[in-house]
């Protein structure tokens, strides 16, 4: 019911399955406690949007359907849309929980939604498919797939693009839903990517960042702060060596800096800090990178890493 | 963007996925068009709300989890969840390119909610549960599983509880958003069915009939129209005698009659019957079953079985 400004948050999927966890139902409700008390106690002060990962419920899900041949395989953006029914579900469920514990459960409303997020076809990523994804393959099992494979230490895994994401489809639909002080989960996994073809969507076989299209629906529904919370208290630089540190606040030319020395490796803290640099560039708002454990302390100013000017 | 009366359209699974279909993503986005196409002519007069069943997607995920032994298996309230995303995305998907053809896709907007409907954890259901789901088993696969099991033709199926839907938990917000005037996709499944515990909700592992669920969101949307629309061109009475008929604009005590005489087989047009009718009963409002084909007919009052006075 708050009037105050938007907050974004994404969550990492480490906020449903930790490392070395196998993802049960039960994991996955337990350690959703930690960030959504944070969450609920923040909807007094703030409108809040949610967004999430979906990448260990992707895998999970495809190796079930490499597991059962009775049954046709979904392609991966139908995949992409189980999940956000899967944790969109976990996490308003959680949600609920935590609301009702503070004593706001009635007059909070709170709604789900399937998410699109527009790709560029003409994407470099669509040419070379770097991201693996679902399970290992032995050599004999990958050759009649018809999938793009890559070499791992393990055996075969498919790949698949990760396009830049360009527009949040359900963007004015999310900003009313906002603005009628619904607290909205949406792009879950980054969105389901879909290319615009004429003036109709196309879904793709892709997998999206999902900081990057955090950060992409962060400035279109002009959030006043953007949370990247994930198991990481921040971006760190020099790693390994004696001047090892987590970033605090930084200014944006110092964070660009580091960047170009390669401090933040792809795949982990990179798409991170690209996608609070690309925020705090846009917008001059606040673009903060902290623990899962610290989303309010990193909201006071407290905790996390910062890009100031 | 109509400012019409409020329409709820419940599709039957066959919208998705025919008898005889293995229910490809291909076949399912085919088949979809039929409805899709009259639905966004509807959407030009009327504020629509769409509704879906859910049945052989879940029966689908549940044979991938059964056939999976290294990822958790989900409750059956996760699979719910799924397939509401699922099944969201595609008929999002097919509506867009449908109001795409007619030149309305800019200005109507559209979402997919996940939707709960609360359950009472005392209902009859609960303790004696019937309704088959997921896999046939053998006797010696079927012995460890902690199902409640029923002996089949084929070999053992687990069964769970289909209780009574009593209320949509997002109804206030499927409200809102119609008033706003966009097309909500909602209630898959019927909805993940929950228990109240105290103020908070449970998911609990039950399956729950859609058009009865539909029928208490339409009342609680107060919709102008309740369509039923599946594969058949609606009710059908003595059938296989020399008089059998599907019956068109029909009383309500008639229909009830006809009912006490068991015209209408549980588990298929039973519960439809009985959808339409509560909700005319406690509405005055027009409940209307038809084929899939007929959906705008049956609105112009030209197709389908409809409860009169």
């Amino acid at each position: 019911m708050a009037n105050g400004p938007i907050i974004l948050i994404a969550l990492g999927g480490n906020a449903l399955i930790k490392k070395g966890q196998a993802g049960t139902a039960e994991q996955q409700f337990k350690n959703l406690e930690l960030p959504m008390n944070q969450i609920a106690r923040l909807s007094r002060k703030y409108k809040i949007v949610i967004t999430h990962g979906n990448g260990p419920q992707v895998g999970n899900l495809l190796l079930q359907q490499e597991s059962c041949s009775e049954v046709p395989k979904m392609p991966l953006e139908i995949i992409g849309a189980m999940t956000q029914g899967q944790i969109g579900y976990m996490l308003e469920s959680s949600l609920d929980t935590a609301l009702m514990e503070i004593g706001i459960t009635e007059e909070q409303q709170f709604v789900t939604l399937i998410t699109y997020v527009v790709v560029d076809e003409n994407d470099e990523g669509f040419k070379n498919p770097t991201k693996p994804i679902g399970p290992t393959y032995t050599e004999q099992p990958a050759r009649g797939l018809p999938y793009n494979m890559v070499r791992t230490d393990r055996g075969l895994r498919r790949v698949v693009a990760s396009p830049k994401p360009q527009t949040i489809v359900e963007r004015r639909e999310i900003k009313k839903l906002i603005d009628m002080d619904f607290i909205v989960i949406c792009g879950g996994g980054g969105g389901i990517p879909v290319i615009r073809q004429n003036r109709k969507f196309r879904g793709v076989e892709a997998v999206i960042d999902k900081d990057l299209a955090s950060s992409v629906l962060a400035r279109e529904i002009e959030a006043a702060a953007f949370v990247i919370a994930s198991d990481v208290p921040g971006a760190g630089v020099n790693w390994g060596s004696q001047n090892q540190k987590i970033l605090g606040k930084v200014s944006l030319s110092q964070v660009q800096q580091y960047a170009r020395e390669g401090q933040f490796p792809a795949g982990s803290m990179g798409p991170k800090v690209e996608a609070v640099m690309d925020f705090y560039k846009a917008t001059g708002q606040r673009g903060i990178i902290c623990h899962l454990e610290d989303i309010e302390h990193a909201i006071e100013g407290n905790a996390g890493t910062e890009i100031t000017t």
